[in-house]
């Protein structure tokens, strides 16, 4: 473990309950000792023979952390063990940059879809991604044995792991938590703007505005590197909200009120269906395809299948013995394998599909 | 009580647990009968001689009910009896066109800003207005006596009632509740938009995308008549939130770090500070009045201290005998004794200020 605020810490708090031997290191000692005190991590310090590193360092600090940690693993001859090699990992909420600058076998770029309204490792918590999405975003070099380890990793700490390619990620996070945050601050500064000159504005603030700008309590200080590093994907959201928006505007200001239900419903209809928490563990398949023994197709698959909303279980490459072929074992949704079918298909893979027993 | 849905249930609860008896009746009479089964009533039907009548009806119909009730009480004769006339009041969350069309002095507007995810009468809950603020919006013809009966039965039912004129809560709700909404479905079918061709995205909807699109749940029947009823208040909020949005953007495509924290600063300086539950009942102050006496002062004098944020525990005029001055007797929070100076001597009242002993 790299850096030990409040993620570092909760993923320390998780792993040592389940029974994982965790070091821990920060930049700030002060932090890695309150971690060690809090039952975070065994131990203080870096441990270069770690089965899995998680680098949990603000965005801008990733790509070194993660380079010298590899280099230090490679030097050291770490690399040679298929199955058992280090995995390298980070947390952070942009994806692309860190990822192309770290094409590396044994480093997956990953993010939990959790935080709280706590900071640092004092807000810590085991059970923090409990049912969380985990995106996992592995590379072109990323291996299927790296990228294995990480999932289940991830899944025993009770998230739901979904591979995403790093631009996509990128822009849907623009979405669904960039473009909304910044949507929350313009509204409260909004209305800060009006209480300046009547204060009864903020004692008419019911629980819908309340629940708006929650996150706009949040520390400032990730947002310049989020938005720096986001910002062509940040501006086309800003941009497609404005068009939604000024389609409401239209629609207000020519009193229509067939065309305000029907957004409205949409909108209803689209908030019910969100899911949430876990998908359900339902039955299991065993999808097995022959691939070509390169590092890449565990990134195309999995993402290709993950953006088709595809629950993939697990994932496992089986090598052959010449070495150029090998077939992917792939455990998704039963209830997916239409989905895993079409898709699998339409980039010219041909697989086969056995239900698994419950 | 006409109307016995969600807001006319809760309000009986509360009032039947205060002792009151309460009758009710609805357009639809198995919503009465469900509100006689959940003890929302004592009886069902209209009661021409109730001290209280609550308009809980959709803000379209608001106008004719309330006309019906006070031209009944009026011709029965009910409106003789100086503090123990039959006041009638709404609910509806718009204010300014029913207010306009009932001017006479035992109708005072109002808008309890409290509300809840179910619906109907089976949601009903006596706590629902607990700690919540409640909107007083005197006409013009109001009397001091009605504004007076009500404030205190308001507070009686936990709520924090707080005086406006009539236009300026239209406009201050276009800001903290009208805009918010539309703009939470806009976030809501955009993220639906791209959800159609890549089914992750809404595996990526973490808490903040939850809190802010939660609103965008509700029913929207209510909407069309809001929309219509504070078009020009709501085009200004959404053209205000979109001047916010525009400028954020800029300093996105700017990359200008500074200007986004302190942008951000401020947005959760304004969260952080955005006042909860009910204002701490802490001294009292009497402040004496001497004003005409003529209804609209009522609704001068307490719409003026609303604004700079008085809280008002309770407001009386003495009539003298001549009849045509009197003196305003107002308890207020003794924190606010400088604002209520300065405000009233900004319009040419002379006051005299008495702290109360706790």
């Amino acid at each position: 473990m790299v850096g030990t605020g409040l993620i570092g810490g909760s993923i320390g708090m998780a792993l040592r309950r389940l029974g994982w031997w965790v070091t821990g290191s920060d930049a700030d000692p002060a932090r890695a000792a309150r971690a060690l005190q809090l039952g975070a991590v065994d131990a203080v310090g870096e441990d270069p023979a770690a089965r899995i590193t998680f680098i949990a360092v603000p965005a801008g600090a990733v790509s070194a952390v993660a380079r010298r940690v590899l280099d230090a693993q490679d030097a050291a001859g770490q690399a040679a063990g298929g199955a058992d090699q280090p995995v390298v990992t980070d947390v952070a909420g942009i994806k692309e940059g860190i990822v192309s600058s770290l094409s590396h076998p044994r480093f997956v770029g990953g993010h939990p879809m959790a935080g709280s309204e706590q900071e640092g490792v004092d807000g810590a918590d085991p059970d923090l991604f409990l049912g969380a999405t985990w995106v996992l975003t592995p590379g072109p070099d990323t291996s299927a044995d790296a990228y294995s380890t990480l999932q289940s990793v991830v899944r025993s700490m009770g998230a739901n792991p979904v591979a995403l390619a790093p631009r996509r990620h990128d822009e849907l996070v623009a979405l669904v938590s960039h473009t909304p945050h910044l949507t929350a601050a313009a509204l409260m500064n909004l209305a800060a703007d009006v209480a300046e000159s009547d204060a009864t504005l903020l004692r008419l603030a019911a629980g819908g505005f309340r629940d708006m700008t929650r996150v706009a309590a949040g520390h400032p200080g990730i947002w310049p590197d989020i938005v720096a590093e986001n910002r062509d994907a940040i501006l086309a959201g800003l941009d497609r909200l404005g068009a939604r928006l000024a389609e409401l505007r239209d629609v207000v200001a020519r009193g229509d009120r067939a065309a305000l239900l029907e957004l409205l419903e949409r909108a209803r209809e689209g908030r019910t269906n969100l899911p949430t928490g876990a998908p359900a563990l339902g039955k299991a398949t065993e999808v097995r395809l022959p691939v070509p023994d390169r590092p890449g197709v565990i990134a195309e698959v999995s993402t290709l299948l993950g953006s088709q909303g595809v629950n993939i279980f697990d994932v496992e490459i089986v090598h052959s013995a010449e070495g150029d072929r090998g077939v992917m074992v792939l455990i998704v949704d039963a209830d997916h394998e239409d989905k895993v079918r079409a898709a699998l298909a339409g980039r010219g893979y041909r697989c086969s599909l056995r239900r698994l027993e419950g």
